[in-house]
């Protein structure tokens, strides 16, 4: 993506985490909390849940209508996962970054490596991953969601395990042991990052400073 | 210097600024809420103030003993500021580090300089500026503080402009408006850090997890 006439002080926060570690209730709270951030809504080709609205959730769109993006070059990243397809439209990003807006993604590792690839100022992407205490908890959290039949559920298991793997090209790795003190820690780690000398362009005033 | 046998997960926090920004004022806070941190104190020439105590605020040295330790290798970085020669040791940072303690640096531009230079390990490196909110400001605080003649004045503010002319040198800037925001701040930066994946070598358990 070409970042011109973009605000380098804004960013790109990705949350990765397994299902069933906590990422969207995080990214919820984030989103009511912190004004300078909006959602990235990403492109889905699954069906809506209970209760999912259209634009809002996500974009939800059929196999053609993906597949067109993706040959149009509109999408910043894109994956397949449990069968599904899912992407990030590049104009809805840019818009933001435009408007001052730091831009918030709950993306995968597949979409994270993408979007690593396709941006052009490194330093603009903030990758956060969300781990659970442990296998076990995570195994009774997704039951406890009894979303899901035995089979799905165990697909997810496996499937979490695979994303889990990927903690480790992440910037931040958090431990959701405890959704308050996990909060805190992402806040801090957005606090810290607005704090980065880089971002402090309006600190240039300082420079009048100089001898 | 040699980083072998270091804790990775620990890290070297350098605070700069002009004085009179506060940077005392936040180490001390720092060095009370938070015991993963030990001071690096600092060998200098200077003569001690009302109240400093040799080994605590600093290890008061002659100008022959400095640079004894210059000739021997013994410091891992020194400078002048005010016709007075601070320097750190690098046996007590070693030590520090390889007990598992964070470093705190209270050291000026020239000294950061070095510190980037000799260390392997650069993202062991954490360093913050402090600002004051402006230069109007550091005059009225620095005058309030009475420590100083007219003349002494002048050359604090002088050495001030200069020291603050090197804040786009820092992975961090931070202004001090407000005593308990910029604590805030500087708080969140550590958290932060100690969020960062490289630090996390506890959750090497979770490699386990792969599929």
């Amino acid at each position: 993506m070409n970042n011109k006439g973009n605000n380098i002080e804004c960013f790109m926060l990705v949350l990765s985490s397994p299902s069933g570690a906590g990422k969207t209730a995080l990214a919820k709270k984030l989103l009511k909390s912190d004004n300078s951030f909006n959602l990235s809504i990403s492109v889905t080709t699954r069906t809506p849940r209970n209760g999912e609205i259209n634009g809002k959730d996500y974009f939800f769109v059929n196999e053609k209508e993906f597949e067109k993006m993706v040959e149009n070059n509109e999408l910043l990243e894109f994956a397949n996962v449990f069968s599904h397809k899912y992407g990030t439209k590049k104009d809805l990003v840019k818009k933001s970054l435009k408007n001052g807006k730091n831009v918030l993604f709950d993306i995968d590792w597949q979409g994270t490596k993408q979007l690593k690839d396709n941006i052009k100022i490194s330093n603009q992407l903030v990758t956060v991953f969300i781990l659970p205490p442990s296998l076990f908890e995570l195994n009774r959290r997704l039951k406890n969601r009894a979303l899901d039949s035995e089979q799905t559920l165990k697909k997810r298991m496996f499937e979490a395990e695979k994303e889990i793997s990927h903690w480790v090209d992440y910037d931040y790795v958090i431990i959701n042991d405890d959704f308050e003190k996990c909060f805190n820690d992402l806040h801090s780690i957005i606090r810290a990052e607005k704090l980065k000398k880089f971002r402090q362009i309006s600190l240039e005033k300082f420079t009048k400073f100089s001898t």
